[in-house]
């Protein structure tokens, strides 16, 4: 068997230099066998994490209609493809480097970058830029149907390679707000508040569809044209936070923690899609799919900040306040004019703020936290650190993000012809149908 | 680096808990690492597991008609949710608290709840709940295109949260087939002669879809709508079975039983998929791919209780036959006028049977078993006790089901209206088109 | 808790089997912990690789008219189910067996066949079965929309069971270039320019789809009917060669390996999609999401040889430069008049090709290459070396394949009926439709 000819040269030169502690007959030690478990499992929720963008893609392409259909998958894909380079020659530095309090300033184009965990750096980015990715696509299906290509293009490279890794390192690189004791375990904040604002003011920003609020004050049902990919999308992004929530443990130690990092997700996100189901059957009489749906991402979102601090009862209680909240939030846009085609906004805008304040309610110590959450009489120490925290980076993208749009509006301009508009981006923007030979009708 | 803050204080507190045998340099031991390991495959088994969810949505989904795509999306999307619920307050009690032979009787809400193996027990949970979510989704196939959406939440509910434990419990809780060395790897008993049992007199009961068998004694061909997600499905399901076999090794071992689980439960399916296409290509000309696709799926639930006591060619003979009965079962159905819609019963309730009866065939008493099954000289020993249990698993199953769709029949009324029939129940149940803007005619 | 009974014993006698070096209080060594490690990490990529296969089959089908879908994904499901059986009974002794330098000649059926990693044989074999599958489904996306389904079977049970282990041989059995520091880490040469080239012999063979190209020499443009669910596909080609690449490892080590190979794997199929969007909206005025994806694949494939021995910048240059080769490449095809629907040679063939010589370019010496690539100092030592064996598999794949369709199509034929073509393969050869009920016009 020669199959492993050039590597084995490969591995007992990485042996030979990572030599710690003591041998076994094969040659590898204790601790080098930790940080290769370590390392499976963090590349393992990478690639989850990853798999989110399919499940952002179709639930995104699912809930607009089939004539932007490919507009919204290019965007999704671009995406994820700007994010890796963005993050590989920006962002990482911004966000893990050394510097102020404010932002990272070391490690540029991955020079002398250095990993945030105990596993290899490029472990520990392909994780982190994952994630990265994921806050740019959220901002994608809040301003859908109706933004030029171009614009996008701009402020997604922008978020992901700027404003993201900012609001990253604040958290997770140092910054002051790490310094605080803020907790946001796997990014109720960092990512899905910073995703859900971006989108809250690009959506306001942009303008409702033609059509979708009419000049009686009525409002104009725009209904999704898959559901089964929508579906599909949800059952996707779930499994990826699989790797979103446990993976950010970065390590797996005895197994305790992720395992109760994992129980939490999943029951947080049960809870969500059952509650939004319940509320939307008692408000507009039909048990409604895709809002069940959003009320799973809307747990999902809830427990992603209290994941490890948090108890699974809690868990089970904060993801059935997200789901109805989830509900509330899109009545409530749809009463605002403000048209947010999938409910990026009541998903992760939300549901992102309400996460971050959760672990100062349900926060335990025991768990890791710097002092007991307000449910659990450790009064309002905690709760107003993650309310700072939290509104603190919904202003931050709110101001950013919305100069961002602002300028790309009076320069190449954010919003597509009402002609293209009226054709559907995937004619006027991508010379695509996405359904070609297909019927349709509007 | 303040990545980990937090997190590190909850890591070395677990540690010194659980400090077992010698440490290394770094304070991690070998026991310690090895749950870890454990811990990682058994995460990821329950969310491979999970995914199925996504499989059976989309097969169900594309094999009925587009009129009711969204109804059984909203059945396979609640019963995860439900079954999640459920599962933790009743369900884990029953299967695997101690009691009685017949049902456990402690953990109710997880309180003072166990774990079944060497991991920790929000692990074990998390593996035996996706299973947990199997056996009820199962059930929604047979009895698709024409039940009432609340008959099918009570239903659901109680099938997850009493049904299938009390099951469990007798193989894998402790209870009597326990106790006479019943061998059920990962399932075939448990979780899909259950759900294919369920489905079968569910969908008796419920009666054929309006029109399926013309008066005159012929039968319509209702084509599934979208075979493409179907076999989207399969796919998605075949991955997530090597979750739901090798996974229920619960432990990683030298890697040896989970690599022979591995390859055991591929090549079933890959048999099964091409026995199905021989045999309806013989009987009707063409290769039906949706009999092949139903063949690969029969292989995987024919291996799912032998997989640890059999070899791979006994692998390949059981998925073979697997996928022969399906094409064979699925005719007697139409036969006998029972309208399964997707082939939940050939699939996995006569599946099911045959792969718990192949354990006394084909098993080895060098893997595992009390003792050689039937076809390497081992007699009748492991066939009678397998009999015993996949036929009195298939009679309470029966029964209890039996009992409880009629009695919801009296009540709520299982059957959908004839017009929401006519309609689609997407529009009737649940105002929402699965593919708005496209032109369905039927 | 009876949970594990017929197993622990299982679990016992191969601990007792297996032991080597110290032992903890529960009995494992450390030696097997590193085992166990080490399988489940090839188990993970083997269901990685195994769940490329549904991506190859969306992409496929999404990229081609919906009369014909079923057809592929037929053809693509029944590919992987011949060649799990065929690799079983064939393949793995040709590939992996003691013979001679041009192909291994022991361990037909599997019997007294021997690991070719430190793996057990039953995982070591699903993930090289998991590549053989990968190989012949890349060639059905070539001869799409016009091939024989029996003429399909045919040669897609000879290429799995015979051409792709052979050349395997070649490469990681032992055979001739191994012999010769061929260095392809895991597949641009292997599978990739054996697949892509099938693919291009097979037709040019076939001959264009009817109509494809008109008698005035212009070219038709017959567009793909679900761009959403091509775009899933690759989204899960993208997710499974995580387990591709960095799977054929083989082992964990430390970690620092299996790092690079992601990050690599990432970023050059982010640069890939990149630069081919980038190209195509240059040369059309339109971001073609179709090219934007392909060319991520191109980036993926070109990757797949030097990703263990490269930096992260040199994978994102090898991917850039497979962005812009596979529209290039596909815009050649068109003025050839070879008709490849879904770009089977552009992205695999030319990047399968274009990635092995990138290994001569690129490679460094520290990772593990018998020498530096030209670009770092080298000279042409290695990239003789590649060139010679890619260039030597491509001919062995022309000729053999070129044979095997030839004689194909001179007995059972190779191209269906024109009337079959017309009506779509899925009427033709299935007797089903892929989208029923749905209003399709072409």
């Amino acid at each position: 068997m020669d199959y492993l000819k050039g590597r084995k040269v490969l591995l007992s030169a990485a042996l030979s230099v990572f030599l710690i502690g003591p041998l076994s007959a094969e040659g590898v030690s204790l601790s080098q066998l930790q940080t290769g478990l370590d390392t499976v499992w963090v590349l393992l929720a990478a690639f989850l994490v990853f798999f989110m963008q399919a499940g952002f893609g179709m639930v995104e392409a699912g809930f607009i209609r089939s004539k932007n259909a490919t507009n919204i998958l290019t965007k999704n894909f671009l995406d994820f493809c700007m994010a890796s380079i963005g993050f590989f020659v920006f962002g990482y530095a911004l966000m893990f480097g050394t510097g102020s309090a404010f932002a990272g300033f070391s490690g540029f184009f991955m020079i002398d970058a250095k990993s945030g965990a105990d596993v290899p750096l490029w472990a520990f980015w392909l994780f982190q830029a994952a994630f990265c990715g994921a806050a740019a696509t959220i901002v994608a299906g809040g301003m859908a149907e109706r933004m030029k290509f171009k614009a996008y293009l701009v402020y997604s490279f922008l978020i992901s390679a700027f404003i993201y890794p900012i609001v990253g390192h604040w958290v997770w690189g140092g910054g002051w707000l790490s310094s605080l004791n803020f907790a946001d375990f796997a990014g109720s904040a960092v990512v899905h508040t910073t995703g859900g604002v971006a989108a809250l003011i690009g959506t306001i920003i942009l303008k409702p569809r033609t059509g979708k609020y009419r000049p009686d004050g009525t409002v104009k049902m725009i209904s999704g044209h898959n559901i089964p990919l929508a579906s599909l999308g949800v059952f996707i992004l779930w499994f990826g936070w699989f790797g979103f929530n446990p993976g950010s443990t970065l390590s797996v130690g005895d197994g305790s923690l992720i395992s109760l990092v994992a129980i939490n997700t999943n029951l947080a996100a049960a809870a969500g899609g059952i509650l939004a189901m319940i509320m939307v059957w008692a408000i507009t009489g039909k048990p409604d799919l895709s809002m069940a749906l959003n009320g799973a991402l809307a747990g999902l979102v809830a427990i992603t900040a209290p994941c490890a601090f948090v108890s699974p009862w809690s868990s089970i209680l904060i993801g059935a306040v997200g789901g109805v909240m989830v509900v509330l939030a899109s009545l409530l846009l749809d009463k605002l004019k403000i048209d947010d085609p999938v409910g990026a906004f009541p998903v992760h805008g939300v549901n992102g703020i309400w996460g971050t304040l959760a672990v100062g309610l349900f926060g335990r110590q025991a768990l890791g936290l710097s002092s007991e959450g307000l449910f659990f009489g450790g009064g309002f120490k905690v709760l107003g650190v993650q309310s700072l925290g939290v509104f603190s980076i919904a202003a931050f993208v709110l101001v950013a993000m919305g100069t961002i749009f602002i300028i790309i509006d009076k320069t190449i301009g954010l919003r597509a012809s009402l002609e293209e508009e009226y054709l559907g981006l995937d004619i006027g923007e991508h010379g695509l149908e996405s359904y070609s030979g297909f019927q349709i009708v509007e």
